[in-house]
């Protein structure tokens, strides 16, 4: 918890993101704490709002967050033809849940975070994103996702893993046994949605989980959002389906623009649907064709 | 020349991205001076390749400049239904020549650059860029823009400005009286791209150079590419039309993939343009909607 210096966050990952930081100027320390699991901060910038740190890395900004947690929802939810019973595993935060409450067709939405502190902390700091658990859709569950996806087998349309990055508690959300176990919690036809790191800084990674996932889902694919807060300005999903002739990047629900202000999706069209699984050549050719 | 400390560079820029930086690791600086124009750096980063900053802004850096170069190279000339006389304004680094002169239909492409050390520099630090000076179909002025385009009247079939950012000594390159002045340039049907800014950082900016462009061009539209070096890993770019029917979003050259790789185009295909002018809902709504 020492990367706040002179009143500014620097995020520096030298793992992950070698030689390369994102900083951003601290208004406010509003909560430190050492979780079982994790060091959570949440602090208040002058520039991106409210920001949940953990174990050094930025989880979501109140600027730019509403990107990824639109897209990581709603592209698994209108590639599926009716989402009615949802899995979120992670989230804390509440985005996620917050998102994947709107989509009309979705009837009941169930989460299981590991970390009670985060959830707390975030109803307490980020209410913004934390509404999400107070919706009458929402059942959520504090525990393990590999224990709970072992008791809840043939019963999700969509499962979306909203987890940090690979690495500590979040790692084996990014190994091939999990795409298994996804496998076995969903119903037929059912689709999964990881985050997906990204492919400016990390395309081995990408396609490694891609890989991943393709080995127990006939359909895979991968698409993008830009947010200015995580790592290159971009983060990426592997998406997953059982049902090999469904098309991930052809929405099946398709909002007009009204019903899209409606649902007060400030990212999330069906037009950046389709947009956002069309990949630069170099990830294209590193995805897809080696 | 003061932003390289304890062996980072740090891109702070409190009126045009206040509260952010964004950092990388400097093995060597390899140049600095003051020419006429702006204080330029060029240095060796750990894990950015060579990079190119001007007045303390990144201008490029070789891990990830393919993407912007391409992009408003193939943009604008991929646009037009026979792009063979070009002019670039700006793009002292030879990154943008590179790329126009690949395009099959492009006969000649004259530069008209304002600061001859960048050039000089760029031949001797950054061959992977200046290459683009040495190719038969390239001709350059050493210059100012504005005086070059009044001496070049119906000309041109597109005009690529590849400037540095808004403030300093391109800020005419983002007013209206330029567009003006780009319209008596063009032949007709011609077609201009000009970077502009990014959508999360600067969307104010955005709308206003895509207003200005709007008054002299019946065609308008705004597309962009991710590139991790620029602020909030994404750029813009305003690109505009004479042709009042033209759909900028269909590229009217249209490339196999096999013609990309030949081309050995990282990051523009066919699909990438499409895409990049599908925008997130806010900034939809803010550059067509209000």
């Amino acid at each position: 918890m020492d990367t706040i210096e002179k009143g500014w966050f620097s995020e520096i990952h030298e793992d992950l993101l070698p030689g390369q930081a994102f900083s951003m100027r601290v208004k406010k320390v509003l909560h430190e704490e050492k979780s079982r699991y994790q060091d959570i901060q949440i602090v208040e910038t002058t520039d991106y709002g409210r920001a949940l740190i953990l174990d050094g890395i930025i989880q979501c900004t109140l600027r730019d967050e509403f990107s990824y947690q639109e897209m990581i929802s709603f592209l698994p939810l209108c590639a599926h033809p009716n989402p009615e019973k949802v899995l979120i595993v992670g989230g804390g935060d509440g985005g996620v849940a917050r998102e994947a409450v709107k989509h009309p067709a979705v009837k009941e939405v169930h989460q299981v975070e590991i970390d009670d502190r985060v959830v707390e902390l975030s109803k307490k700091y980020l209410p913004e994103m934390a509404c999400g658990f107070d919706h009458p859709k929402l059942h959520l569950t504090i525990g393990d996702g590999f224990e709970y996806m072992k008791n809840h087998k043939n019963e999700f349309d969509v499962i979306i893993t909203d987890s940090s990055d690979p690495i500590g508690p979040a790692v084996a959300l990014f190994e091939e046994s999990y795409y298994g176990l996804l496998k076995t919690a969903l119903r037929p036809g059912g689709i999964v949605c990881s985050q997906g790191n990204n492919y400016w800084c990390g395309l081995d990674y990408c396609k490694s989980l891609l890989e991943n996932c393709k080995k127990h889902f006939p359909t895979a694919a991968y698409a993008f959002t830009t947010i200015p807060s995580y790592p290159c300005g971009s983060i990426g999903f592997a998406i997953g389906c059982l049902d090999p002739e469904r098309k991930l990047d052809e929405p099946l629900h398709v909002f007009t623009k009204a019903e899209v202000d409606k649902l007060n999706l400030r990212y999330y069209t069906s037009e950046t649907h389709r947009a956002s699984f069309v990949l630069p050549r170099f990830v294209e050719k590193a995805l897809y064709e080696s």
